[in-house]
């Protein structure tokens, strides 16, 4: 299958490497074609892996991933353009962290909006899945990492959309349980555990945990 | 030991009965004395149980509970004045909920400030300690509901208060992991789980769950 990621970042690289060792044809989008670091992660990665400018990441992938840091998601997605991201599914992974008064960092956007719906709004051809964003990068495509059962959520408007993702999820990551809560306002809640999220990292000095949900 | 609990809501008369099945004197503290709800409770739990203003609520507890709505705090605090409420640990039990659009909330503060940092900043001669506001009532006096391991937050600025506060958390209630995030700015994090609470609620349709940080 055809994947692309948009971002260059640890979190694209991560994604972006194991879907590669899956089998997957795998472009990397940046702001320019010729990307430094794109270009020196086709060269540890190998495989089916290309990088190229937004625009060409969105129109090369059947399925994308928003990896981009939140403060620059919208500028990345206006550059890939609204035809090359209409229909397809965004995997939406990035959060809307604000580093600007240092550690831990707030939230650009939250409470009444997020980061997901955002994109959404400004994308409304597109089928934008959140998910994954709660937990380290290693985690993401291997949350055997962790001992027992640990959640990922997910939300998105299109239930298809969700249930391919869903498969994705568990199929090319290991993902056993996947909690899904409705529509893409549901963002607001999952990007708002990102303030916990970079206490707990300060407290343990370890960013491999997760959250489950006892009942 | 003489307990306050400021509120007459569900939180509050959990709580207090807890308490005074363990053998303690409690006193519930509302707008006026003889509020119905207090008398009511009183009838209910008997024991050492008492009734006043938010003032004779304040003055009668060595440690106190704050167990009114989030958006009364401040107002109801401010009643039971500074003076009664200096020196004492304060229990912050509240969410800043906002039902004003419906369900599910937003909050009336968050990110770059909280409900638990506000009241400290208040009442800067109080010890606040926020904890037990990201579990249902019935979960925050009585843990072993659930099955396994589950995590309790706790935060503020006296660690000699988190200490007295962790020890009661044990000893009355059956607290076993009680995980603390340091100074109260971190009410900020704990706070803003509750959006991702009231989602699971209206998944689950239960309120019994809670967050196991697996490591």
């Amino acid at each position: 299958m055809k994947f692309g990621i948009i971002g260059t970042g640890s979190v694209g690289q991560t994604i972006g490497t194991r879907l590669v060792k899956n089998g997957h044809e795998v472009k990397m989008g940046s702001r320019a074609a010729g990307n430094e670091k794109a270009v020196e992660w086709i060269r540890e990665v190998g495989g089916k892996s290309s990088e190229g400018s937004f625009k060409d990441c969105a129109q090369f992938g059947e399925i994308l991933f928003n990896c981009t840091k939140g403060e620059h998601s919208v500028e990345a997605l206006t550059a890939a353009g609204s035809d090359s991201l209409s229909g397809k599914i965004l995997i939406d992974v990035s959060n809307p962290l604000d580093f600007s008064k240092g550690f831990p960092p707030s939230l650009l956007i939250s409470n009444t909006n997020s980061l997901g719906e955002t994109i959404q709004d400004e994308f409304p051809g597109t089928f934008v899945v959140k998910t994954l964003h709660t937990v380290n990068a290693s985690l993401m495509v291997n949350p055997s990492l962790l001992p027992g059962e640990h959640d990922l959520f997910i939300c998105g408007n299109s239930d298809s959309a969700k249930g391919r993702v869903k498969e994705l999820l568990q199929k090319e990551f290991g993902w056993k349980n996947i909690l899904d809560l409705g529509n893409i306002t549901n963002a607001r809640a999952t990007e708002m555990l990102l303030p916990l999220w970079v206490r707990l990292y300060g407290v343990f000095q370890n960013p491999l945990f997760n959250l489950h949900i006892v009942k």
